[in-house]
Order: C-alpha cells, then structure tokens, then sequence
C-alpha cells in the first residue's frame, strides 16, 4: 500500500461544494424528495468494482458531509491502497435521501481520481524494478489541477510543475523564440529566483549537449528511444534529473526506466485515464 | 459536419478565468518572463494531431484574449467539424509572451472537450443507420458539467439530465427504499411539476411491465443484452422513450441500437473519453 | 397544513452568508456594540403578525447560527404551516447582541417568503374544489428563485420552469420569430432532449389547434376568459396540461380552475407579493 | 422628472451576472436554441405598460450587454423619469436568440427597481407640499440593498441606513436591554465615531422628552399619530431630525407630513411594493 | 487594557480562507509533509518580542482552526491588552504539521494589526491629557480595510469613513471643481441622507469661515499649526468636530492636541505602521 | 532604471475590483455625487510626493478604467522607474466624479507597492558592489502576496518561497520536531519533486557543516553577524546558494552583503515598508 500525505480539508472544501451546487440546481434532488420518505434511512457502502488504487475518499467524505453533517461516513481503507475487486472502502450510513443526494458527486471525485492514480500505479510498478518514476504534467482538467496532482501521488508518482510559476520549464516553443538553447538557458539563468528550478526540453542530442553547458536543474528528453535515451544518461552523468516523455504506457516504460532516466512523464495520467468503477451498495 | 448551438460567452469566461488563475499561480508564467523577448511576436497555427471532432473553440479563444485581448484569433473551423490529423483548426497571433502563457490551458481545454465529442461522435456514426441516440450521464467531470455536456452535443450526442434537479430518474436504490416499482412511480407522479419528466430504470422485464402502468415519460433498461432489448421496445410499443444502457462502446452500440431503443446512454463519454491530440506550432 | 420538502442547508447558506454580510458591511452593527453588554442575554419568540402561510424557516436559523453558534434556536412551527395572528412560530435565545445582529436578515427572509407563501395558497385554498394547481412563473427577484420557488411550494404551489435551460416554453415571441406555430414547434421538437418537455403559448383557438397537431406536453393559454378556456380543455381533451395564465388573482381563479385547466401560473407571486408581517419579540 | 445619480456599472454588473447565470442554468436557452435560428435579427422596444417612475435602466442594459456585446441599446428615457402608459424607454436590437435570452433577467430587475422607484414616487408626490420625505428602511431583499436603495432615490425618495455599520438607531429592544434611554443614549455617545449619526426610537412623548436630553442626531417617532406627531415636532423643535413611521402609505402620510415631520419611512417600499409592467414588444 | 468590541467571525473569516489559500498554493504544505511526522505534536506559545498592544487574536484563532478544528487555541489575553516584551498571548496545541501549516498567515495577520494597534496607540497615550482622539483615514491596504479599521479601534483609536458611502468628506479637489466652498457645501447639504454627516476640509481660516456658515458636522483642518489650530478651534467654538491632520506622530500630536481639536487623523496608521513582533515558540 | 516584467491584467483586476467595491460600499461615492456636477471633466496628474521606485501603476490604470473605460490613463514612467521628487508618473483625465472616486483605490495599490519598491531598492542599492542580492519572505499582507513580490521585483529585489507549496524551507521548528538535521534532510530529499528545491535554516556553523552533508540546494543562515557569516560561506564553497537573514537594513546589509552571501532577505520588506508618497493633483 502506498503512503500518500492528505490534503487538508480546506483545499478540498471549495471543489466539493462547487460540485454539489452544480448538481443541486435550482430545485434540489427531485427524485429523491419525490420518491424517498424524508425519515428512510440507509446503510450503504463502498465498494471497488475493479482492480486499481484509491484516491479521493476524503473528496466523497466531505461531500457527504456538506448534504448533510449527521451521516456517519466509516473508512475502511485509506487513499493510496490496492483495492481487489469487491473491496470494501467505506461504511456511511444516515437519512436515505442525503445519502443519495450526495452519491454522484462523491462517486465522480472518488473515480476520477482513483482512476488518475490506478494508472499512476500501473506505471509505476511496471518500472520498480528501476530507480525511476513516473510524473504527471500541467496536462490537468481545469479546476483540479491540486486534486489530480494529489491522485498521482496517491498512485505513487511523482509531481512536475503545478503552474507556470513554480519552476522554468523551456520548452521548443521557447527555444525558437528565443533564438537557441544558449540565449535561452542564459535568459532563465539571469531570471530564476534561488528557489527556481530550471528544466530544458531537448529534441536531440546535439542540443541535450549544448544545454548541459549551461547547468540545468533538469532535462526533459522528449520522445527518445531507448537507445538514444542511454546514451543521454550516460551524457548527462548525474548533473541534471534526467526526464523522458513521449508515449508513456506500460509497455513501454520499463524499456525508458532502463535506460537509466531519473523520471518519466505523461500528460494522460491526468488527462486521459479512464474512471476507476466504484459503487456505493446497500450494506448487506 | 455537426452543427452544435454555441455556449454563451458569460457560461464559459468563469471557467477559462479560473484555470488561467490556476495556471498562473501567484508568479505568473516564469519561463515565458525570463526566457521571450517582451516585444517578441508569433503566429501560431492550433493544428488536429489526430482524427476526430471538434469541441471547445470558444474555451480557446477567450483563454488567448483574457491573457492579451489584442490577440488575433482566427478560427478556420468550427465546433462540431470532423477533423482530419493535421487540420488546421484556428491562426492564433500576437505577443509571444501571452501566446505561450495562454497556451496550455487552451490546450487543456480543446483536448479534454473534442475528445468527448470524438468519443460521442464514434458511437453516434456507429448507430446512425438507426433512430437511437447517444447520451451521455450526470458522470461528469465536478465543475464541468455545462461543458462537458455542451461537448457531446459538439459531437452529434443528446444530453441526460443536466442535474438533480430538472428530471427524476429513479433508479434501483430509490426503487429499493421507495418499497417497490409502484410506490416509487406513484410518489413520483404526484411530486413531479408538469414541465418535469419522470424517467425508470428497470432491470428485467417484469419491472418493466409494472413501470409501463405507470406512464413514465422513458425508461431505463438497464444491462440488457439486444434480445432483451427487442423485447422490451415491443413491451413499451412507443409509450416511453426508450433507453438502454451498460458497456456501450462502438463495438457493442450498432446492435443495441438495432434493438429499436431511442437512446443509448454511457457515463465514460464524459468520465473517461481520452483527450484528443491538439497542438499549437508555429505558422508555416 | 402543508408539507413541504426542505431544502439541503447547503443551498440556502450563501444567500444568508450574502445577506449577512451586506448588513454587518465595513463595521458591524455598531448599534449592539454601542448599546448592548456584551454578555448581555435574551429570549425572544418569532411571532406572526398575521394570517398566512410559513416559509424560510430554515433561512432564519441559518442567519442567527452564522451570526453566533451558540443561538439557541427552536422551532415551533414548521415551514407550510398555517399562521393565525399572534401563532409563535420559533424560540431564539442566547447573546442579545447576536440575536439583533441577525434580526433583519433573518426577518427579511422570513417575511419575503412566508409573503410568497401566503399569496400562493390564498391561490391554492380558492382552486382547492378543482383539479388545478397554482404555479409560479420565471419572474423572480434575482438571485433567490431557488429560495422563492421553494415558497411557492410551502405554499402549497406548484413550480414551472426554474430557469432557461430545464425545459422549452415558446412564447408569442419565439413563434414570430420562427415564422408561426408549426416551425417553432417542430424545431423544438428536433432539438429537445428525451427529458425535457414542451410546453407553447397560444393567444387563441386557431393557434391551440395548430399546436396541438405536435404533440407538445403542454398549453400555455395566455389570457383566456373561462369559457374560451373551457373550449380549448375541451380541445386539449387531456393530451397536454392546460395552462392558463394573465390577471390571476383569488377572485378569478376560480372560475379558470373551474374550466377545467390543470394549471394556473401567476407571476406576482414571486415578484409583487407582499411581505408577511412576523415579528420578533421578547420571549413572555 | 426626478433627476437621480447614476450607479458605476461595477456596483451593478455582479448582481446581473449572477441573474444571468440563474437563468441559463447549466445548458442555456434551450428554447431560443431550438425554435430560433441562429443569425435571426429582431429589434425591440421597452414599453411601460402602466405608469410609474422608470428605474434599472442600467441593469437591463448591462443584462443585454453581458449576454451579447453587439447588442445595440438606445435609451429613450433615463432613471427617474415618470412613465405613461405606453410609454417608449429604450430600443434594443440585434441577434434575436441573444435578446431573448437576456429578456426576462432585464425585466425582471427593471420592473422590480420601478416598481419600487413608482411606489416611493406615490408616496413622495402625496407630501409634496410639505418639507418631509419619504425614505425606505433596511426591510429590504437580501443582496439587492444597493439596488433598491437606489431605486428609492429614483423615485425622489431618501435612503436609511444601509446597513448596521453607518449609522446608531436605538430600537425599541436595544432600549429594554440597555436598561432605558438613558443609558442607552449615554452608551451610544460614548461609543460613535464623529461621522456616525444616531437616531432613536421612541414609543411616546415620556420616552421623547427623555431621549432629547442626550441631543440624538434623529429621533424615530414610531406609530404615532397626526396630533401626538405635531406635539412631537414641537417638542423637537428642530433640534433632531423628526421621522415618523408606521402604517405609511399615500391616503396616510399627507396628515402625517403636515404635521411636521422631516421624514417618514416604510419599509414595504421596499419588501412589498409590487413590479411594475414593463413589456418587450417588436418595433413598430 | 484596551476594551475593543469584537467584530464576528463571519466577518473574519473569508479574509483567513483567503489567506491561508493563497499561502497553501496548489500543492501545500511540502516542508511539513515531507519532514515532520504526521502524528507529531506539538504545544506552542504566541509571545510577543516586543512592546505594543494586541489586535488580530481572532483572526490567528480562524486561522488554525480553519487548517484543522482539533487544534487547541486558548487565549491568555484579549484585543487592547498591553503588550511587554515577552509576554504570552495564547497557547496552542495540537498536530504539529497543522501548527505549523498555519503560523504564517496567523503571524501575518497578528503582527500587522498589532502594529497598528499599537501605532495607533503610541499616538493615543501621548494626547492622552487632552480631550482629543486619533483616528485612522482610507489611506488602507485594499482588502483590509474591516481588519485594519478595527486594530485602530483596538489600539484605542477612533474610525474615520468606511468607505466613499458612508459620509461626506468634502476634500480640496472637490472644492475646486463644485467652485468653491459655498456652492459644495449647499450642495452637500441638499444631497446627504438624514443620518450622513458632513465633513469639510479647509486650508485656511477663511475657508473655515466661509465653511462654518453652512452647519457642516465636521471640519479637516488640514496641515495647520499648533496656534492656527486653537485659533480655527476658537472660530469653531463647538458647532463642529474639528479634526486636524498633517504630519501627526507621537512627537507632534501632544502640541496638535493642546489646540484643542476632538480628533486628529493620520493615514500611515494604517498604510505605514510596522508589523509588531510576535512569535510562535515551542511551549516551556 | 530598472526593467521589471509586468504582471498580466487577469492577476491584477481581481484585487482591484475588490478593493473599489470595498470603497465604494452599498451607496457610492456620496461626496463627489452630491459636489460635483455629473458632466464635470478634470485633468490631472500623478505626481511623486518623495523620491523612491515606483510600482503598481498597472494597479491604479485599472482602477480608474473599472470605474470609467472612457478615463484617459497615459503613464509617462514604467514601474521599476527612479522616482525624483516632483516626477510626474502618469496623466489621466475624463469625468472628474470618476476621477475622484477611483482616486483612492488607485493610490492605496500605487503608494503601498511603491512603498515596498523604494525600501527594496535602497538595499539593492547599498549592496550593488557585491554579487548578494535582496529578497524578501512569506511574511506579506494578506491577500496581496502576488502583488508584493511584484512590487519587490520592481525595486531591484528577488523572490523567495511564493507560498508554502512550492519549495522546501526546513525552519527551526521543522528541525526540531524532525529530531535534528540529519532526519530532516533525509525526508525532504526523498518527498521533495525534481523541480522542488530544499533549503535548511541554519543558527550555527555545526548545524551548517551537517547540512552540507546532504547537499541542500540553499542555506538560510539566520541571525548571524559577517565574520560567521564569512566564515559559514567558506564552508559551502558554492555548493548551495548562501542566504543571510536578520536585523537587514541598508546600514547592515553591506557588510553582510560583503561576507560574500548570495542572498539577503528580510521580511519587513513587505510587511513594514511605509508607504511611497504619490498624490494626484490637477494638471497644470
């Protein structure tokens, strides 16, 4: 099982309630005032409907909590452990109606970031066998970049930058912009505050070269094989985190991670992993 | 080519504007600062990577003008348009400092939303030799929802419920605490406003055939097989909308179409669609 | 007395959170704060000052426990119920300063609600021999339809549409510029999704009967006297709910119930309905 | 016509957003989406269908504004001025679907702030020939103070206080619980800053006589009479400003202006004065 | 010991949300993640290190126990209290990562309004003897102005305006452009509400002259000298609060206030004081 | 002059428009509504009172422009620009009540950032003759960090830590409650993100020489006088980057500066910086 640290709950507050007055409307839930008797009470629970790794449970307990704040909401398992299908994740119990008027939001989150971290995991264990990792990107849905970052470490990845602010990342577009690797690492190195790491996106080895005269924090190796990879480790010989990228699966990252990288990145963690299936069902 | 109504821009600036704050933290876009010449211009071309349709032109364009209004903006295609790898979607200009800092979160955007019209509009070519429409679910990204939705109309798809609020679909858990098939559907009628339809979802045929003396405005036919289907089309012989839903996906949709049903629904539309490939280059 | 499904508190706390704050501005109540002991306590009663109908409860104890959580607040009464002049309808006790910080905020909702509520049901009693239902329109205050349409059915009313996008209603406008009836209609027709329902207004018997060739779910009759009302129920012979609508008021609602129409909307009860006169008072 | 100071627009756009967005919910106008065809052009005219006094001019601009910035808006009129029936207030023309989206938000903000602006010109016009003014409370919608207040002023009439925080005014339960006047009025002294006005509440001309030894900036006479009135005003004698309230309306407050008063106030200026009809019509 | 009326949480805390929002970014609070234990605790005390007065003690509380409502905050002293060097304000209590999340934006806000309490003190005790008070201006930082007005309070000093609404300040620029001290002064009068009072700021004694004929509440007398000052005082003789401003510190305010002005106003109370010293360290 | 990177308008209007609606409360400018005539026109300039830098003039261009787009706002300096006494910064005219009604907010942004430029500059300045530069802290105002760090940037200074998630800072406590610097570096090197740099506060050259063993990327070296401080740089021989903190002021900071550090940071930078005098006064 992973360690994940959690976030406090007054960065997840704000999404959760926005989510649930987006689904709310104007008129509340319809079908449950219309069909539920207002005193039904329910025991239901959570349920893994497929292999993966949670994330998301204090999303789903927050959202709960916010419909109504007497629902008594039991986990089982924390984010970050390996759920088998049928696994149990929670107990909550309380008024029917809130229970069921909570659901959906408290699914979609616990999905959407289970989903983000099953497939951080499915990486990540594929190349643990080497001293690489596996990162997410800025590639992120809008609005839960904190959220989505924090499934991949709940997955057991790692985090690139969370904005365009809190590292140089130089990419192509930059260095043709900029007239070439050397006035481009020469600008970010006149620029960058003390605490500001500096990361090159290089298309080839010649320009890997002449970044590495310049000191980078890091390199980021854009869709190299893994021969050419080996050869840019060996180039590199530890003095900058070494950062490959270019169609990232499972299949293809042990190859990667073998070539020596320290990290391996992919926008799809985030943008493009499909939803864990979890359910919530009648406590039997 | 689809055409799909556009969202007006007071529905999309909020959220552009918050993933632009998102994006840009508390520093701003260091790299772009340290690395472009402030006066530097650029011409960019948003380019189609891969086959599919677009959606989410507007999120684009109002990301560029809420960073610099005096960007140019030019779309070549619209909303709905079948794209071809390496269409030319829109000519961007202006200052490449803005250009860049804006870039992602367009970006972020166009591929989240054209990858749910891509996927929406996939199953909709594969039915359309029927009358059966594709639908997505209220399992929608949280905060997303009013656009995720307008993404898969992009794609030729019908939407669900937009909330809690403006439909009652009971569903099994309802049924179950309800007491029961009748109970449900008779609290429901009595509650229900007249501009509000009732929806059932129903697991069998026996279901089914107590729903229909109820008179509901459609039904949900729940994991059926197209046998099943075909005889529950003939069971509600145009009294209901009928919907099917479970494991839809290109493959399995033509023949749960040809059942007869009028709509065929799939939460990962919208949960799990893979982002389509957009990029931006630079102008020949 | 009338039952009335409460909203989730969730819904109603921005909008006291708001009002609370518009009140208490830059400084706070400077009044309590110059006048009151600080430890001073009080016991006061919400009282009604007339005859009508109870509404916002909910908001009112939401208003006093944001103010001060300690406020001990208990209802007598419940939203829906009967007001006779004088009825005590809740118990608040704790900090005097508190309480007369969140007095008008509390008594603001109270009184505009319990107003709407009254006004519907002098509606609701006047129908009550009839099949019709009393229901509200779009005319709302802005920024509390939820809260007003939640009114209108403590009331005993019943809700149209609770905004543009939750169901289709053409109106004399939509027709013109469509180009009649029968475009307007079958457009709507192609573009509404299986959940939303149609409704159209007609201005006379001509206009019914080219709507009604499509199937719309429902008929808005604008400004009808009772026996051309009747003729067009008689027309409408149950294939769509009858709406009527213009001049509703206790006195000529029940000749149009009593033509058989299955609703009658009236916008003043949201806009132009007086406040309920509810005082609070020293606890006896 | 009453001349009256415009708001800055950025008081008023927050509240018109807000409506706009309650109003197109999360999918928009469905209906001008369906039954309108896109580019269709309509030209329009704000009449008043009764008279009044016009306020909200500059909301139901920025409503049109907000929904399409192309949308042309000619006022006719301007705040304050006194309507006919059939009287022209603004032509507005542009993309039809875009007019009609925006319709009922502007409407719905002009007639409440005119209904408003009409009742206090009412009462205004009734004490014409004597030196009092008619003035709103703090009774009035939650989150539209500034903009009822406004209203008031349009009308010709005074505001209050706006809010607990600029002004003292000594009710009747901050005098139990101070332990009397004087105490009260000792406290309130001692505790106002040099720019904050205090006012008292008194029941009868005991508690007046007591209350005019602390020198109170106003003096509330509540519920008193015409001759017990003058006798207050005599007392005074121009030593406090004299505000009459209670049971106000136009047949009452010509007898209650003549006998001195500077000011009378009614707070159903504000929470109950009902919408006046103003319609959108096709220009001629 | 200051007694300062507190103002209520649900004015404090949307500044804390903000704040500790602002400092907790995208990603949190990495240095306590990643180095302290996640069940350490740990018990600290606020101290102050040097001498000044209190304010901002609530705030400090939101704070923690908006990052985690298990953390135990008990005051030792209040608002207004004397602060020596070294004395203990609060101890609090609980997980040490949450302790330390949230020290700086406590820190933050208690250091910068105890240095204005404390500012404003320092000006307080030395006008002690005479019957003058200092007062704070608008010269505030934006965002603050509620918290910043309240150390002044808290400091023992008066409140100026609010805000541009809540009284009339005639200043230099607006005497200029209405044309003179006469022609602003009617019109002031004519336009303020009956609880608005009126100030005037004059540069000379003739203005003061010409400005006493027209009854303002208030006079500014702006960048005067001690025997200018007790001559305008004389000229005023009462009918007026005479406010002097210009260049006041501890040193200049004593000789200001023997002239025999009720309050003396200095904006760099706000805008300009420094933080106060006060520390969170590891209980004895 | 210096040249500093201006900030995007999307991350300045927020603060502005708060700032101007805090102002302007629930009534408005009432001062210049009642003096001024609505069709006054005004030219005036913005003038420096003092010498210093300026910062924020960005700030006080949107002020005017969200109160009037039609303000005619034409900067004669940049931000970043020596400011002489008497310099003129910027011309602005149009309507004089909009003019006197953003003048506040404007000035509030402009002297408080400016305030901040000028005291970062004067330690620029004075340590101009060594490689050290000056930074400042997460001790800033609420609300207004972005703001801050900006305006320190515009005189000359460097950034430290934007907020508590983007870079590692072990403090004292951390230490402390970690067990001591081995422990604490250990765990900040394995949680910390390739793009996350570490730096450890250190009170004495033990503490330093453990440190170093773990290869931080910075060093905070708290409190002590040049000769250590000469000394402790010897001992990192460029293999971290050199920060000296405490007691920093323009008399200290050379021979700090000289002792060979890389950076000096101090918190009063931003929290106790007094303001930068600029007043608007009419144009000549």
């Amino acid at each position: 099982m992973m360690s994940v640290t959690k976030l406090p709950d007054i960065m997840i507050e704000p999404a959760v309630r926005a989510a649930l007055l987006e689904d709310l409307g104007r008129a509340g839930d319809v079908t449950s005032e219309g069909v539920i008797p207002p005193d039904a009470q329910a025991a239901l629970v959570l349920n893994a409907r497929e292999e993966g790794v949670l994330a998301g449970l204090d999303f789903a307990r927050i959202a709960f909590h916010l419909i109504d704040p007497e629902i008594s909401f039991q986990p089982v398992l924390q984010d970050g452990a390996a759920l088998a299908p049928g696994a149990e994740i929670a107990r909550i119990s309380g008024n029917a109606r809130a229970l069921l008027s909570g659901e959906r939001v408290a699914l979609n989150f616990l999905g959407h970031l289970s989903g983000i971290a099953s497939a951080t995991n499915g990486i990540a264990r594929a190349i643990d066998h080497t001293k690489a990792r596996i990162s997410c990107t800025r590639k992120t849905t809008p609005g839960l970049r904190f959220a989505e970052k924090y499934a991949v470490r709940a997955g057991g990845g790692a985090n690139h930058r969370f904005g365009l602010d809190d590292a140089i990342l130089i990419k192509d577009n930059h260095i043709a912009i900029a007239g070439g690797v050397e006035p481009a690492m020469q600008a970010a190195k006149a620029y960058a505050g003390h605490l500001v790491k500096i990361e090159i996106e290089v298309d080839n080895l010649a320009q890997l070269e002449e970044a590495l005269r310049f000191g980078p924090d890091a390199i980021l190796l854009d869709n190299m094989g893994p021969d050419v990879l080996r050869e840019a480790v060996a180039m590199i010989a530890g003095r900058a985190v070494a950062e490959a990228s270019g169609r990232i699966n499972a299949q293809t990252a042990p190859a990667i991670a073998e070539a020596g990288v320290d990290l391996i990145s992919a926008g799809w963690l985030t943008h493009s992993a499909r939803v864990l299936d979890i359910g919530l069902d009648f406590a039997a």
